[in-house]
């Protein structure tokens, strides 16, 4: 079996038909939720990319890997994926963004190099790279936001795109009367992008993803990661104007939320992105614009599992489909990701298992509280293996596909977010170090949990779905509150980093000491049986304390 | 300034005579300890002798660095001592031992080779060896304990001594009239051992010591790490008849604790090591050889001291002694180390700083709480660097050293042991990952905490120091376990493993996305300057959609 393992970025978990947006149409997510499990509460370890993803190539919480922000190196020698995948045969392959950084300084102090295949790895978070594209070829005074080539802009180069950065002039720019129209400018998100759309980032990547499927040798894991529709908001023609003002929802936001927040809360809202997103007309341009991002990558999943169909390679290959955190798009007074409202932290994930143990599970849901960091472990027992639990945190999902029950299944969903190098940490005046943020969430209670000395937010999900009401400060939910602390304890105390010797390890050390000759016990040797004390014995004497 | 790092294994804190033994005379220790500032509340980050030296030498708690217990690897790329020091010019030296396993898969995975200079320190801790020998050389139907070449069996086969394990036949044998007395029955403990004291392995040691010292390229930190006193309890003559039974000390137990003990307690004290130290034949064997050990050790460090006054190295080199644990010998029905009452977990720590602004504090005691920890944080700054504090998790003590109370210093002390290997997690019944404690002690009140769904033990040594009585159980003491609870949840959730990012770094990441371009937040761009966005703007427009 191969493995399909497709990431949006930053795809909100409801703005698919499959998982009831009322107008976008989403029929190739639909396909695949037809025939596998979509987890209805399936979250990100941490609502930012680039920790995220790092969450989701090792299997581990962000403060196990340590990758905590975009940007932050993954420390050299971290195991992934792909890591653990090529151990059981199957090769691991990156077709798009990963938003990794590779911890450089580490590598040169293990003189490993980028240019050998081991350098490449590390450089790669463990996959083999057949593109990588981070999609974001931002450009200001100081030069590129990524400083690494963009075969997105050389294709586009080759094309003809007359640009040295095409990504931002034409894929991210719409066609306007006097001068370019940035996509970075929200007005601009109704203007379709100014590039043929079959050049355009989405199609681009199918592309990609189609001719490696041509020759790729089996088994794989082929990591598909779009950059899409995550911003800049702008879509060329025709799916700049599939859907207008009209199919904006009214936001999920409350005037209560900005009447005396908390003050983590309070610091998001009141930053650049949380007031642009609070106006109506951001949201009237971007919105549309961001449905018509979904839609364009719906079109482009059909290409691929169209061409699944053709070859029949679809009855030998598990489809994933997911993102790497939600964006808020104005509800909750926010834009973007960061925080662990809903929109943020909950993720679309359906798993599309092609074996007929999973026939049973075809079309259904399943609300167990899932992790990011499980499909780690899904991918390795796909793979044929053991999950190697002294590493991956995550859980195998292979129960839900197959319609069991797991035993003793996580009872918290955990979420980190670590805002040290945000304003909000000047606003809240933390130390980089306090500058952490946790969720805990059981279903139905949502705690997050501040480091720096403020009370802990609370929302109880059954009688406020729309996390409106934070109970933190009311004395009725301390027994709630003191129940999550609880579950946050537990999970601080984990072993994580134990990852040199697994359970099975363990066990074979466990009587070795005796059998090779350590015996700190002994008054006279009859405390052992003679075999272990043989060596120690029925020599015979002489004085060597004199030449 | 050179440093020299000097450790015994399994010194306890209390028999040196400058920590007030009675009978044991140690001028040697004295002597730095006039010198310098003697910590006479320093703890080891777990009571084992891998884990702690582990953590002595990567500044980090077990649970960080993950090698949690004597024989997991240390994970490649764990940074270590001799990582930070020669960034800062300073060469660091091994003589001796450090129960360090390389991470061998680890090290395959990264293709790293121990036969290269970069490989050797991934296997060596750190350090670069000039001599690498752990000093347990045991041998048993299934071989040897340490698979490595001894270089000290090495010289005593070079000597003359007439086996293929002279460590176990010569070192660690007496003489005795029918047959080889061996050092691991503690019945021979009061024998001479059958070997030439300067051939025995302090002196041995301290040869290679003194060789290095002649040749070294400076600034260098030596870490010179002696076996004993460890077990095997048996000494050369003239040392093992210098104490008798007369002067052991009654044991600090009391039948109290055996009454209705802790379970984890309770096991601890029923495997073979506490029942054999439970008797007073042990102890009265043991003790004598064991403070013969120390003696011999004192006498050595004279050697080394006096080499450093005549060649006037000892104005330029910063002297460290100190354990990696201590040793129960009886005390509290338990032998060996392990669990957390001060003879275990507590060690003997003395710092003879040269310069000149040490002098205020030469001669006197301190008794701030201190980690093993806090020697790599120390030794970076007398190497002239700043603590990597995203990496390093001690402190510097220097400003104990110089006389100044430092700002926020710990308000507890923190030890971890993993008993996962150990026949104890059988007798408790508890799964390998939940067979960990964790110690949290101010400085009155010291509370362990057992994962497994144990209840806590808590002393108070103010009105118990000699941790008779576990109030653990006793209500009234709810308000400190919950205080010391609040410490210990603190630390679980510490930053741990951020560490491929410093405060500095982090400083320089902070406005750094608006500069190259990334603007996630813009209407029309009114809403920073100009510059930021002129990237994006005053081009031509042209339709590149067709064509």
């Amino acid at each position: 079996m191969n493995i399909l393992f497709i990431m949006y970025d930053q795809l909100r978990f409801d703005y698919l038909s499959c998982a009831g947006h009322p107008s976008l149409k989403t029929p190739n997510f639909d396909r695949v939720a037809a025939r596998g499990v979509r987890f209805t509460q399936a979250h990100v370890q941490s609502p930012i990319c680039g920790a995220s993803r790092m969450s989701f190539y090792t299997g581990r919480y962000t403060s196990s890997h340590g990758a905590q922000w975009n940007g932050y190196p993954l420390r050299v020698g971290e195991m992934t994926m792909g890591d653990h995948l090529r151990k059981l045969g199957m090769g691991c392959y990156l077709i798009g963004k990963t938003h990794m950084i590779a911890d450089a300084e580490g590598m040169d102090r293990l003189g490993l190099s980028p240019d050998t295949v081991i350098g490449a790895r590390q450089s790669e978070c463990g996959f083999d790279a057949i593109i990588r594209d981070d999609g974001l070829w931002g450009e200001g005074p100081d030069g590129f936001y990524d400083q690494k080539r963009s075969p997105y802009n050389e294709y586009l180069k080759e094309k003809g795109y007359p640009s040295e950065n095409p990504w931002a002039d034409f894929a991210n720019a719409g066609i306007s009367d006097d001068e370019i129209a940035s996509g970075w400018f929200f007005m601009n998100a109704d203007k379709p992008a100014n590039i043929r759309e079959e050049d355009s980032e989405t199609p681009w990547l199918t592309d990609r993803t189609l001719e490696f499927l041509a020759q790729a040798d089996e088994p794989f894991c082929a990591h598909i990661s779009y950059i899409k529709p995550h911003w800049p908001y702008i879509v060329p023609a025709p799916y700049h104007d599939m859907f207008g003002p009209a199919d904006v929802p009214p936001a999920t936001r409350s005037d209560s939320e900005r009447d005396n927040p908390h003050p983590v809360y309070g610091a998001f809202m009141s930053n650049n992105i949380g007031k642009s997103f609070s106006r109506d007309e951001v949201r009237e341009k971007v919105i549309p614009a961001y449905m018509g991002l979904i839609k364009q990558c719906d079109d482009q999943l059909g290409r691929i599992l169209d061409h699944l169909e053709a070859t029949g390679a679809i009855d030998n290959t598990m489809i994933v489909l997911t993102s790497d955190h939600g964006d808020y798009l104005g509800d909750h007074w926010l834009g973007e990701k960061d925080l662990f409202h809903q929109q943020s932290v909950k993720i679309p994930l359906i798993i599309a298992d092609p074996r007929t143990e999973a026939d049973a599970t075809r079309g259904t849901t399943c609300d167990a509280l899932v992790e990011a960091i499980d499909l780690t472990a899904t991918f390795i027992q796909a793979a044929g293996g053991d999950v190697p639990d002294h590493i991956v945190e995550g859980r195998s999902l292979h129960p839900f596909l197959f319609g069991e029950t797991p035993g003793n299944w996580r009872e918290v969903a955990i979420s980190e977010y670590d805002y040290s190098v945000t304003k909000m940490r000047d606003m809240l005046g933390v130390k980089s170090r306090d500058a952490r943020l946790f969720m805990v969430f059981d279903g139905r209670w949502k705690m997050i949990h501040a480091e720096g000395g403020f009370r802990p937010m609370l929302f109880d999900l059954e009688t406020d779905p729309e996390e409106f009401n934070d109970l933190g400060d009311d004395p009725a939910y301390q027994n709630q509150i003191d129940r999550l602390y609880d579950h946050l304890h537990a999970w601080a105390l984990r072993m994580s980093q134990r990852v040199t010797r697994s359970e099975a390890q363990l066990e074979r050390m466990r009587t070795r000491a005796a059998k090779v000759g350590i015996l700190p016990f002994l008054y006279d040797g009859s405390e052992v049986p003679e075999a272990l004390t043989a060596r120690y014995r029925g020599k015979a004497p002489a004085d060597y304390t004199k030449d």
